[in-house]
């Protein structure tokens, strides 16, 4: 046996695939895998009445993570958690992932097994099975994950939805992610009274329930997942629905930075606006529909921030009532070192 | 925009996407992909009767291709052929694929168009079309592919499938992308003498033609394809379908190394047994229905290589008659230094 094959051993030992069902047609989950890993490709059975959704994401050392700083929990636990982001931005249902994976020799031992044993677990809590993948020797660790997820055909929330006059909303606290950064690079997270501000930067949750929430309700026009922060997320948005926005400052429900912590100079709507990773979902819902919508989904509260309009700029009118261009001043990995 | 909306706009050019099309149910090709690039996901609608075989491949600079040998051009065609590989190895027929790349800024610019164009070109050839991905900037070009292929429900072409007494056949000739490889270490690409020895290394052709015959005519009870080398595939298709096999040396189909060649002190025998990136297809077919195999499928030719056993035990029978065990020699990417 090579020693990728004992690799690739190891994974399948983690994620005991699916068990294979040649004859399943129905739309129980589970039923759909009639061949996982071990094989050249999967092979996927479709749902009736069902469309795939499929998406995506690098997650690279030195450019998404750091060893010195991000356990091999937190990268495996948050990898699989961000790209399964964009399913819930989708509001569809996650079914499926693929791991490709590049590793160093000294990354194959117990860093490989912690690494396997939190992504089993975020698979678990995402409710996703392993079926595929890549596994291959690199100078850094290198993961590209594809997730497949599952929508009642034509329910796909897209980008490119939303109408002027439609309100703009998001779900959680904007910033969060980006302050638990701030924190982590003053090596902050080795105080246990620092960790719930730091677990959204370390094990990020995708809103999934509430994703399918507002697909099964079709409440929302247009949906993004914030993963590059707010001025980035709503320009994109405005550009597939050919609209602009107007965001009130007042109304972001932005973090708050606590009064002991000592002073970093983080100015708290900042963080709100242009604060990456948070993985939050951004909508647009029809005015008359905004007012029925629930303060709460599966426990993640719901705030009205903005509206669309016509003309397409994207306004922020700040707390004295002042309107400013809103600039995409989120994360750009081609601008940003790290 | 930023600068990495100003690379997908790039690729996005370069790939148009197929039509949108929300209506589409038939199954004629191209209706299938309702969302493509430029929204958190793409949606695909499933052609009824049909199974998705789904597979990812990495393809990382400095482990599988080196810049200053290998061309934006090469690596291009090269990662998007070899990943469509697997679905030759299924039987079945590619339609999508998603690119995740990771790129130094020293690449933006005509490396990434040159890589775009072979991209396309190849893509055309391989009847894909590009549905989404991910880029960002990392210190090496890191590249990792998502294809989707199509079968017929029930039709995929296994490696779990081999029986006893089934004969072993493979496509085309075995070892000329090794011998490519070392011909391109030692510069003999900048030679046009040497092209077409050069060919299969830098743009290699997967067979597709071949495996979706194989499938449609029933004829195969496993498959693979040859992307580590002869000795390591065979080994694969032998644990899954829990048999052994003899392979006849004398009738393997060796490269020719032209004796005009300066002495690389390289055997035909060893490239045929372990040189991998051929992405020939390794198959079994039933005894009785091997006779009936076409010389050539798709203009390539097709070569009986041995025999399955029921012992579990993969032997190499020398031109002399003498047994010897074959173990697994092919490419292991955490064995390999490159």
């Amino acid at each position: 046996m090579t020693k990728e094959d004992q690799l690739i051993e190891r994974v399948h030992r983690r994620f005991p695939a699916a068990p294979v069902n040649g004859t399943g047609t129905g739309r129980q989950r589970g039923s759909r895998l009639r061949i996982g890993i071990g094989d050249d490709a999967a092979v996927l059975r479709p749902g009736d009445g069902m469309e795939w959704v499929v998406t995506t994401d690098a997650f690279l050392e030195k450019v998404h993570f750091l060893r010195t700083l991000h356990s091999a929990k937190s990268v495996g636990y948050k990898a699989l958690a961000r790209a399964t982001s964009d399913i819930a931005a989708m509001g569809a249902h996650p079914q499926y992932f693929f791991l490709t994976i590049g590793l160093p020799p000294s990354c194959t031992g117990a860093w490989f097994d912690d690494f396997l044993e939190a992504m089993a677990r975020a698979a678990g809590r995402l409710g996703l099975t392993l079926a595929g993948g890549d596994t291959t020797n690199y100078s850094t660790v290198v993961i590209s994950l594809t997730i497949v997820g599952e929508v009642d055909r034509g329910r796909a929330i897209l980008r490119s939805g939303a109408q002027p006059g439609d309100m703009l909303c998001v779900s959680g606290t904007l910033g969060e992610a980006e302050l638990g950064w701030h924190l982590a690079q003053r090596k902050f997270h080795r105080q246990k009274s620092w960790a719930r501000l730091l677990k959204k930067h370390f094990y990020p949750e995708p809103r999934l329930a509430l994703g399918e929430w507002l697909a099964a309700h079709q409440y929302a026009t247009s949906m993004i997942d914030t993963s590059d922060g707010l001025s980035t997320d709503l320009g994109h948005i405005c550009k597939a629905s050919e609209v602009g926005a107007k965001v009130w400052a007042a109304k972001l429900p932005a973090v708050r930075i606590p009064p002991k912590l000592p002073q970093l100079d983080l100015d708290p709507l900042n963080l709100a606006l242009n604060g990456g990773e948070d993985y939050e979902l951004l909508f647009t819902v029809p005015k008359k529909l905004a007012s029925r919508l629930p303060e709460k989904v599966a426990g993640i509260s719901l705030t009205v921030i903005g509206e669309i309009t016509r003309e397409k700029k994207v306004i922020l009118v700040g707390r004295d009532g002042r309107s400013t261009l809103l600039q995409p001043k989120g994360w750009d990995p081609f601008r940003k070192k790290s």
